[in-house]
């Protein structure tokens, strides 16, 4: 199989070392010369112009910024052989995919997002292994084949190392402002207070753990960290909404002649967010299973933790073994 | 010198084990039958009755929960030497530091609180290089004696090897109130959050690195938690306000025809919390320094690094040398 990988950042010049590291037949192309030369030392294949880099796909892999896809699709429509699948790995996935099927390459797109990263960004921080063992969302449409999913499934489970969670795209954009687009928002507004607080200079000298681990994502690139919660400013708003009133609510106690037992009940709320619980269910994919079952299953908290192609049966795709995981560790 | 220590849980059994391995005259008192007998398994002097363990105490180390600070005071205005020196860790000063003097042991009384914890509580958790390094706020008042402020940051240096920072009791509670206790707020609520969204198993399922330190503090003991806030309500209400408005104002610039520009202005302003820089002072501290000049230098965000004794010179006590941390690092 012929992968392309279009941006060689941090993600993307993942992908790539990882691609190579097992010999895949690859292809790249990044924007940036540095980047391009950084990449060809490495070893990473990188084509003479992004239009060659496409030219003998099966699989593109978009890994570039957020605010550079719509024009990458428009391209990519135009360059990339038509039964190539492409797929991105964006942090947010409606808009994205409103851009895809905006620019004629819905059918062929299958969206992706890995729940993986790190503070340092571009190629040089790029690691082989930062997918392995990662959750890997994938976000296909009702009426994707299902035998592009699978490409998708396969590249990021046998190549990558990562777990394939199938998710509609928009209960991954509420999912993610949850767990990834709120918690920046935080972290970044933590530091902010700290940074113009009267007091914050000896806030810092006192800061142990607890600061250093929830500030830790807003000394990533805040410039992506606002470009992510913007794309989904819906999902971030609601979100949003419930912890203003929250706060509210416990400004309110606090400021009143109520007593310790209030601030127990919002600190004890969060019980039910318990730890890791699975169990273990096999679904058997054929070219005719629709995407909604895929997804689903996604939607119970089912991760795809091994696939097993099943190719020799006719009419047979792959088993996928689903395991519930409930727990945040 | 004869350190007692009360309470036996993770911090208190922390300073217990220190002292033991260092061979440090020591006599300890919990409530817990269970934590004594474990105590004594490890090898800590634990005391027949809480009486007789402070009966020859010249530093008594109170680690309760604040819950029970207030009774502690009470009993040792009754039991414990005149001469000894007491010292709390509790995680807020001002209202300790009132129920201390409200009964009258306040002359002896030099509060302070480690920056150091963990998920884990209990004698069970705890570990003598636990304040290794850390930062060990320590809040006297304007009269207290000098002498007896220096009798608790010897024991912190050099017994538990923590770095002293001093501030007033009012500063050290707003500064705890950045780094801590808001820090366990936003937590707590995070959890809570995904705990009762409709989409929070997804979100778990999809959960990585940013998530889980985000609600590392919250894995802790929530009542604790509860209770330092409490006791901080003040200063973390102060801080509530300030972040409710810039959520609001946040929430306004996502739901608006505004633009990705300003949301960026929310996610960089973080920027003047800067990684560490340290300039180096020495400042020579006899019997007559006054508590302020201490109290000063930590304001400034100063940190007492190194102490050393310089009693063979009449009426000096000792050079503290202080180093300035800017970072949060």
């Amino acid at each position: 199989m012929n992968v392309t990988i279009i941006g060689l950042g941090l993600i993307g010049g993942s992908v790539a070392r990882a691609c190579a590291e097992q010999k895949l037949m690859v292809s790249s192309w990044d924007p940036n010369p540095d980047t391009r030369a950084a990449a060809r030392a490495w070893g990473i294949p990188v084509a003479e112009s992004r239009e060659a880099a496409v030219e003998h796909a099966d699989l593109v892999v978009v890994a570039t910024p957020l605010v550079a896809m719509e024009q990458t699709f428009q391209w990519l429509a135009q360059c990339a052989p038509p039964q190539a699948v492409i797929t991105d790995v964006g942090s947010v996935k409606e808009p994205v995919i409103a851009h895809a099927v905006a620019h004629g390459v819905g059918d062929r797109f299958v969206a992706g997002h890995p729940m993986a990263g790190a503070e340092s960004s571009g190629f040089d921080a790029a690691s082989s292994s930062l997918f392995r063992g990662a959750t890997w969302a994938v976000t296909p449409l009702p009426l994707t084949q299902v035998d592009r999913v699978l490409v998708v499934a396969r590249f990021v489970m046998g190549v990558l190392g990562a777990r394939v969670m199938f998710l509609t795209p928009d209960i991954h954009d509420a999912g993610v402002a949850l767990v990834s687009h709120v918690p920046h928002v935080l972290a970044h507004e933590l530091r902010g207070v700290v940074g113009q607080d009267r007091h914050g200079r000896v806030a810092q000298a006192l800061a142990a753990g607890s600061f250093r681990d929830m500030t830790r994502v807003a000394r990533g690139d805040a410039v992506r960290n606002a470009a992510m919660v913007w794309e989904n400013r819906d999902q971030v708003s609601r979100v949003l909404d419930v912890m203003i009133a929250d706060f509210t609510d416990l400004r309110r106690v606090l400021g009143s002649a109520s007593d310790q037992g209030d601030v127990e009940a919002f600190f004890t709320r969060g019980g039910t967010v318990s730890e890791s619980d699975r169990a273990h269910a096999t679904l058997t994919v054929t070219q005719d299973t629709p995407v909604s079952v895929l997804t689903a299953l996604g939607e119970l908290g089912h991760l795809v933790v091994a696939l097993t192609d099943v190719d020799d049966q006719p009419g047979h795709g792959a088993h996928l073994t689903f395991a519930a995981h409930h727990g945040v560790s």
